[in-house]
């Protein structure tokens, strides 16, 4: 997707060769016009999918997720990180390792918003190492729910998530492809 | 706003008299459409006062900001709950009780998102004690920006946050506000 490329190679910050900050438009301050156009081309690519259900996590995924499901007219469910007191009863669990954060946690949904009949496609603002994105996948077959596929703004391509993911045979559309980046020489390269 | 009561009667679940559990439509698995008609709401009641951000504090508060913020056309702010090693350089900071997880935790903002030229409208989910909005009012304060007023979804008005930041001087606009409930006779009042 050129306009996300585009806005990449203009506000986004390379940090070293791995980290690519895109706090000024995507999880931190949020352009919703820019996520917007986002949420209709994940319309564009999935539309004919019979997706009833968008599934992410929190927190930078939730967003993303709620403007692209009203081009779909589904219902949000976010898999939280910590059970809270609030959430009582049945739930299904996965565990994610965070790169960023450096640490395992444990992400929960509610059975009661999940199930066989349910046709569910994944959002999330990052995929790299592909741990959230796997952690998410097990929530939805634990749920014995159809995997539509996932719908990724950033991937960093030269980590190996995006790889592992597909090779599972599961359908992952990622809209900026980074093939390499490096602080030293202020540059990006993105995947044809 | 009635259709919000309406559905908190229908969906919602009351635990003893003080927990409302709404993670059926708003902070778990979300109504889109419902959230569309609370961001129309939010904009009747403050589209005249000049707000260019708003900010919210994740998870629950960030998928009802970004639907509200497409009928300002403004951007979003998250303050985010952990400090990740994406975030470096300068922060706004600020202290957060949470009831619902029983902990303290600091709260952030990058000063890059916020400064004096910014009007500001908070939006939450819900507001009970009031700490998440006091949190959110000081990094505003401590931006040097103007804080608008406040939009919560649902207010716990026998609890007193509501209160306690009205009477500081913030406009808080609350488009359901509980005065009583329990689960022993599954009843639920609003104040007029």
């Amino acid at each position: 997707m050129k306009l996300l490329e585009e806005r990449i190679r203009k506000d986004g910050t390379i940090r070293g060769t791995e980290v690519l900050k895109v706090d000024r438009f995507l999880n931190h301050q949020m352009d919703i016009g820019l996520i917007n156009e986002i949420g209709k081309e994940f319309k564009r690519l999935y539309g004919d999918c019979g997706v009833n259900k968008i599934l992410t996590i929190e927190a930078s995924g939730i967003g993303i997720a709620c403007i692209t499901a009203q081009f779909f007219n589904v219902p949000v469910i976010f898999a939280k990180k910590n059970k809270t007191k609030n959430i009582a009863g049945d739930v299904y669990t996965s565990k994610v390792e965070s790169f960023t954060h450096g640490k395992v946690y444990d992400i929960i949904v509610s059975k009661e918003f999940l199930g066989p009949e349910d046709r569910v496609l994944l959002i999330d603002d990052f995929l790299a190492n592909g741990s959230a994105l796997q952690g998410l996948i097990n929530l939805v077959r634990d749920a014995g729910a159809t995997l539509v596929g996932a719908g990724i703004c950033v991937e960093k391509a030269f980590q190996p998530g995006g790889d592992l993911i597909r090779s599972m045979g599961v359908r992952v559309e990622s809209l900026a492809r980074v093939k390499s980046m490096d602080e030293a020489t202020n540059s990006i390269e993105f995947c044809e």
